[in-house]
């Protein structure tokens, strides 16, 4: 095989996160189809990226201004603190617009597999806030995985000096899921958070 | 949400063949996360591939010259034509090092669905080869579907009057395959061409 070029950006584009060989191949071939349209407007967003986007140098958000327009927003609760583990998390809650406060992104979990300790997330920043901002409640929003709930334990040992009430999202049935789908984990942590909706006549 | 640049990626990233919107967000991050890596040297080889590959005028292959490689390889039987319906066909059977002659690449398949005739395939340039070059023998080698099938039986049809042979790849069972798990329309194939191995002795 000989042709250079075609062959590196297969193998680049087959090293992004969710692609294979495969399909670094087809997207290789659908972009040389549309060489003149598709090709030069990814090129040349791509290289609008890498010079417009910043990280929020207050939560860790991506945005073209720095503080990003969340940190920024007076009409936020700035009581409130949502803190995740990544920015697609926070694209997440903002997608539903059901959360008013700000955020605070870690860069990740503990975990010990794969070696990231509390310096490797930005806890530093996030004392910082809770000192200079009138933080009142933080939410811990972290993935309901091992590391996920790994961190969130080491934020509420860490937090516990600082005088912020500490919350974390329910635990639960997702909404339109079957209990016949849904593994023991989730079906368990449903049960303890059990909520009451009627009291016996006789309590 | 106001980072258009970051949006318009997104929505670039997301039109390519097998990505959706979740996988362009993540490749998203994952780019601006190594903007000063994995960014530039994305967007440098993007703008090289609409610069230094082209596409064959004798055979509709990739590369980066013109004739390809295949075309203007001495080594190559010249009398043996395979014809595929897309590159990515070409690399498949490159990968294996199994064809030794040359290649025609169709373009696509007919399809009724999809309104591709004829006139949207190279097959003026394959009737031109056929006229031009010391072609004995076409495989045909277009995809076991309906539209790939309806290819060959028209190109079928179509060769019969120049002097070649016409033969397509076998139907049967994939190696390391399982009978449980084959469609009625691979088994009905493989029992259809099945092969003698032992007569009795009576015949």
């Amino acid at each position: 095989m000989r042709h250079s070029v075609l062959e590196h950006t297969i193998q680049l584009l087959s090293r992004l996160p969710g692609l294979g060989p495969r399909s670094a191949r087809r997207i290789a071939l659908h972009l040389l189809k549309y060489r003149h349209t598709v090709l030069p407007a990814l090129s040349e967003t791509m290289s609008q990226l890498a010079q417009h986007v910043y990280s929020c140098s207050i939560c860790g958000n991506l945005d073209e201004v720095n503080p990003c327009h969340i940190c920024t927003d007076p009409k936020r609760d700035a009581s409130l603190l949502c803190i995740v583990e990544d920015i697609a998390d926070v694209w997440a809650l903002e997608r539903g617009r059901i959360f008013s406060g700000k955020y605070h992104i870690l860069g990740g979990s503990l975990s010990a597999i794969e070696g990231r300790g509390p310096d490797d997330l930005n806890i530093q920043s996030l004392l910082q806030r809770l000192t200079q901002e009138p933080i009142k409640e933080v939410i811990l929003a972290t993935n309901p995985t091992v590391d996920g709930q790994t961190t969130a334990h080491y934020l509420t040992e860490l937090l516990q000096s600082y005088p912020v009430k500490i919350s974390q999202l329910a635990y639960g049935l997702p909404i339109g899921s079957e209990l016949d789908y849904l593994d023991e984990g989730t079906l368990t942590a449903a049960l303890k958070s059990r909520q009451h909706i009627h009291e016996t006549s006789e309590s």
